[in-house]
This record gives structure tokens, sequence and C-alpha cells, in this order.
């Protein structure tokens, strides 16, 4: 089948919830495409498809939502996880950074010894909207000397300008079906 | 290979961290597996392996290692994935249970239309200790009428009892490797 078509039965696949978390923001729900199998395998497989063969030592989720569709990339490249968690969560010595939400600022990290320079790493979140976690999580890999070869979503919600932020850390970024006008 | 050698490479590959989160307990870090490609993808292979080729409609992960595991399970089996989380995490209409921690309760909450009566299911998380985060999860799946075929954890650490709960409620149990005596 053609791209097409996958774009077509992922955007199905999502459910949208008017005023969530609050009034006027539409909320894009991926629950409803993992709960469908064949939507999930599809996704995963047309995500990654371009590194199908190729060596990617690790798969980098960002914590929460990244970590279901993470773990499934790696498995699908079998390739090793690496967890990028809220602060506080890992258990050993830890790097990590600050970044901006929409109010103040929040912290992830990531174990020290995660990453070998010059690994190749696939960031992974369901979503991206502003960039500013994926962009954060990025900065954070290259300090540890990860070579990114991508960051990959399912979603993007192209009018807010995520994308930008992660091409101008040279991070390519894969996205499977968009939402204009958010 | 027979399943004792998977056993020890997957025990070989757990990090130990004494004292953590506080003096006197030993935190099993499985972060070093799930980085360890080779042995994520063995644990994954072979904690579903009974399951192979057979129909599992969802594997319900666990908030948050849960949903690593749980992703790659799901696709590993070609089954969807529900997310158990913790409360106010999911957006649409949920259905919830509290439980108790070592320190008061906690609520955990799944989406309403995430499982269908009679839909078989797997719970997934990574390590299985006094089994009361994952009875909770094993009773608020069975109350939307879910056939739970197993509980699956890499860890278990059987001195702490957790296997008994789930068999309690009819869920048999399977893991992969025990660290007695914890």
């Amino acid at each position: 089948m053609s791209d097409k078509s996958v774009q077509d039965e992922l955007k199905d696949a999502i459910r949208t919830i008017p005023d969530y978390p609050k009034e006027g923001i539409i909320f894009r729900d991926i629950t409803t495409l993992l709960g469908n199998a064949r939507a999930f395998r599809r996704a995963v497989d047309a995500l990654v498809q371009p590194w199908a063969g190729s060596k990617v030592e690790q798969i980098a989720g960002i914590e929460a939502r990244g970590f279901i569709l993470g773990g499934a990339v790696a498995h699908q490249l079998s390739a090793g996880f690496v967890p990028i968690r809220k602060k506080g969560k890992l258990p050993h010595e830890t790097v990590e950074i600050a970044y901006s939400l929409e109010y103040g600022l929040d912290v992830m990290e990531m174990h020290k010894d995660a990453i070998k320079p010059g690994d190749k790493v696939i960031v992974v979140d369901d979503l991206i909207a502003t960039g500013g976690t994926a962009e954060a999580a990025c900065k954070l890999l290259q300090s540890m000397g990860a070579d990114i070869v991508a960051a990959c979503f399912i979603v993007d919600l192209p009018d807010l300008g995520g994308r930008a932020k992660l091409e101008a850390l040279d991070v390519p970024v894969r996205t499977l079906v968009d939402f204009p006008g958010h």
C-alpha cells in the first residue's frame, strides 16, 4: 500500500478530544492508535522503515508515552533502549538538563553511562508540538556524544514549530501524520 | 540455547544498586538490560514465547517502566497496547482503582473503552515485588471484562510474595529471573 494509506489509517485511529486539557486546546489522543493492533504495528514499522537493516545502537524514549513507542521501535530495530526521565526517577548517576514548559522550568535526566560517544541514536516520542521537550532530550544526548540519526514522532503539529528546533541541532525529523491549524 | 543461559545472561545485564532508594533496600535496575540490545530482545522474546502465534488482543503496560517492555511485547505479539496510568494522565473517560503503597494510597486509571469484554490481555511490568500495583491493575482489567492470560515480569523478588496475590485472581504469572533473599 502507498504511504498515503498508512497516513490515513493512522489519522483515523487517533482520537481528537476538544478542550483538553483546557478550553481551546485540541488534544490528539494516540491511545486509540496504540490499542489498535494493526495501526500500532503499521506506525512502528513505517516510522523506522528508513533504518531497517542499518545499525542503530540506542532508541531514546521520552517519558512517558515515548516509552511505549520507543520500546516497540527498539524491538523492531533490535536496538537498546535508553529512558529519558523526569528528575529523580533514575537510580544511578545521571546527567540532566533544564528546559522551559508553558509555565516555568522542568528537568529531565538520563543515566550518565547510557550512551557511548558515537552511538547512533533515534529519539522517539508520540507527538511533536513546540518541540521543547524533544529539543532538550537531543541536547542532553548530544552532550554525551550521541550521534542522533533522527527524532521520530507519530504526530506532528506543524504550526507549533517543533521541527525547526530539532533541525537547528542537525537532527533530522521524521513524522507520520500531521494536524495543521492546531 | 537453554532457558538457563537466557536467565544467566539477563541476570548479568541487571545492575544492582545497594541502599536505593533508601538504606537497606537492594534495587534491581533493569535500565542496563534495556540498554543491552541483545539482552533486551532476548528478554522480550523469552517472556512472551508461550503466546507466540496465539491471539492476544491487548498488552496492558503499567506506568512507567512497564510501558517500555509492554510496547516491545505488543510489537512482538502484534497486539494492541493499553496504558495503565497514574491518576489524571489519561484524556478520555476512565475507570480507576485505589491501591495501597508502602505509605498511603494511590490511584491508577485506564480508559473505559480500552478493553472489550472477553479480550485476551497480558499484563506487563519490569519487576514484581509485593505485587500490590500489579494486583490492582489486574482487578481493574478484570472489572472491565478482560480475560487476563498472564502477568509477565522480567524480575521476580520471590520473598515479597507478589506471585500469590496474582494467582489468587486466577492470573498466571511468568517471570524470567529471580533474586531471592531480597
